[in-house]
């Protein structure tokens, strides 16, 4: 079996013939095979279940070839953890009967010894690694602490974010408490997927759009940063995403030391090259997940446009957010194809001699 | 009756002693008196019953102490007079029944004569103007094409605009002839709102922020450019609103030939403040509407932060979105009052001495 070490050597920044390529939610409702294991096994049953979780981590590999694994699981197993109930019910999303909004509140929670608390998800990281076999890399991620505190004091999905937000300008004493405890958890989290075998670890701060540059500054960014860098204490690269916030990508990358700065699809690709240049980290993302829908040959001159404005040294290619349920399975394999086509001298050769005329 | 003349001294960049303020929504549910009227009528009889439209627009005027009136009307007025039939019912939000999606579709919709189809927008002003009796000025206002068109194509509300933005990928010709057709009616109203007695017309991308860079160059920014470029015929102030898309602020200002940018909350004021004065138009915004969830000295305290950071030639205040249905109104009035206790002589010095130093 070859071992495919493209993300790896990407993560470094070193060399790439072309860039390793992965989807967000690749493990996902487009798949028709994902489809059939979700019918027999609701979400959170999948999630800790690691034979089925490793069952449709490997899919996307098998059946689309992609460069590296990412762990199936979700970003609010850890407030499950640490003691709040997660509810995934069809077409309402993830709901906590009980949310979290008082520094009373806080009482309830306990710190999660992620060998005893997410056992189950440290379990499938290994089984997956032993599956693939080196075929290609793992994964493995967490929710960054503000959004998990958005989802903790909502109690479930919002468009507004008026119960979180209300609580930072309400009660900021409640908020900086909430959030510290939660870096600290998700950051022994992270620490513990490397040591069950992920290579690299992905922070997801799905919900930094909701806060303007002085919030997102004050509670969500140190907070990361704080998760970031327990995980990095793990020795594996840290991939930080941020997706709303792409006007910060110089701050996160300075705040967290993160290896590599994910992009959402609304940034633009040539800036954020710029950037991670001037940082001298890794970028990953960024194509719009609605470019899915057009034709293959649409798609192909997309994500060349997006390959000729984004590629160089640390680039690992992938959405700019998560892939659609709705997506033709042919889509997708036209994007990973065109990306695997690609070829990443010219990138390389040019950044090369920037660097030696500096 | 005092006149206040403070908004159209900024709309033109003249100098003035203190910024004009209003609010988006401000005509809405976080008053008892707009619920009181709410109570009796539903929200788009309200807005087709020109009493009703302007008893609420007045609210904010008496009640607060805005420096500006905006119509009390809907975005998907335009859409409705077209042909699609709009319902907003308690707790669902707009709808329309029949979505439009081919180039078939197209020919059910019929172009708006506003004098016709939209006389009770139009009469609203005409009331509304005469009851002002030239106490603050009054605004009119549209949406934008592409927000319309994703509303149209999606038949409701979205999170994804997975309908919408599929079909700009899939079918672009259709998409141009909707935006295209849309941007026309769009302009013609807002001319015909100006001759009813809007003093400035605002045009709202409402759902700009669900496009990348590329998709927003091609499908919104170019209709929100022929439908202003139409408006500016009117002779009447035109501000550009495209929330999400901060990033474009500079070609906004050149494609609309706006006179002021709308700037979101996500969006750093001072480099707003900026792009502003490189273009030499003027700027409103753009507090965080949860702000006002905060205890009144701490909303002083952040609107003092924002007023320092953006207020200069062109300066009006107002929230960077509409404010949210469950603020107190004491909260409403700290801002309010927090503005016009705002002495500007300091920021139009500073401009003036950057002026001449040119």
């Amino acid at each position: 079996m070859a071992t495919n070490d493209l993300f790896l050597r990407a993560l470094r920044r070193e060399p790439v013939e072309r860039p390793p390529v992965w989807m967000m939610r690749q493990a996902g409702r487009y798949l028709p095979e994902y489809r059939a294991v979700r019918a027999k096994a609701d979400f959170l049953t999948m999630c800790r279940t690691p034979e089925l979780a490793t069952e449709v981590t490997l899919q996307p590999v098998d059946l689309i070839g992609v460069d590296a694994a990412i762990i199936f699981s979700d970003i609010l197993v850890i407030p499950d953890a640490m003691g709040m109930d997660l509810t995934v019910d069809e077409g309402v999303g993830p709901q906590f009967s009980d949310p979290v909004r008082t520094m009373r509140d806080l009482v309830r929670l306990s710190d999660v010894e992620p060998e005893e608390g997410l056992r189950y998800h440290l379990d499938a990281l290994r089984m997956t690694r032993r599956a693939l076999d080196g075929r290609v890399p793992l994964i493995g991620f967490a929710g960054s602490p503000w959004t998990l505190f958005a989802y903790m004091t909502e109690g479930k999905g919002t468009k507004s974010f008026s119960i979180a937000k209300k609580l930072l300008f309400a009660d900021p004493e409640f908020a900086h408490a909430l959030l510290a405890r939660l870096a600290d958890n998700v950051g022994r989290f992270l620490v513990a997927q490397a040591a069950a075998g992920a290579q690299a670890l992905q922070l997801f701060d799905s919900w930094a759009g909701s806060l303007g540059p002085r919030e997102y500054r004050e509670f969500a960014l140190p907070y990361m940063a704080r998760a970031a860098r327990i995980a990095k204490t793990a020795g594996v690269p840290v991939i930080a995403f941020a997706p709303g916030a792409g006007w910060a990508l110089g701050e996160i990358a300075e705040a967290t030391g993160c290896d590599v700065l994910g992009v959402d699809w609304h940034t633009d690709a040539a800036w954020a090259r710029g950037v991670a240049d001037t940082r001298r980290c890794g970028i990953q993302g960024n194509l719009d997940p609605c470019t899915l829908y057009a034709a293959p040959e649409v798609i192909r001159e997309r994500t060349q446009a997006m390959l000729a404005a984004i590629d160089g040294p640390g680039y690992i290619a992938n959405l700019g957010h998560g892939i659609l349920p709705d997506v033709p399975v042919a889509h997708a394999k036209a994007f990973i194809e065109t990306v695997q086509a690609w070829d990443s001298r010219g990138a390389m050769a040019a950044a090369q001699s920037a660097e030696m005329t500096r």
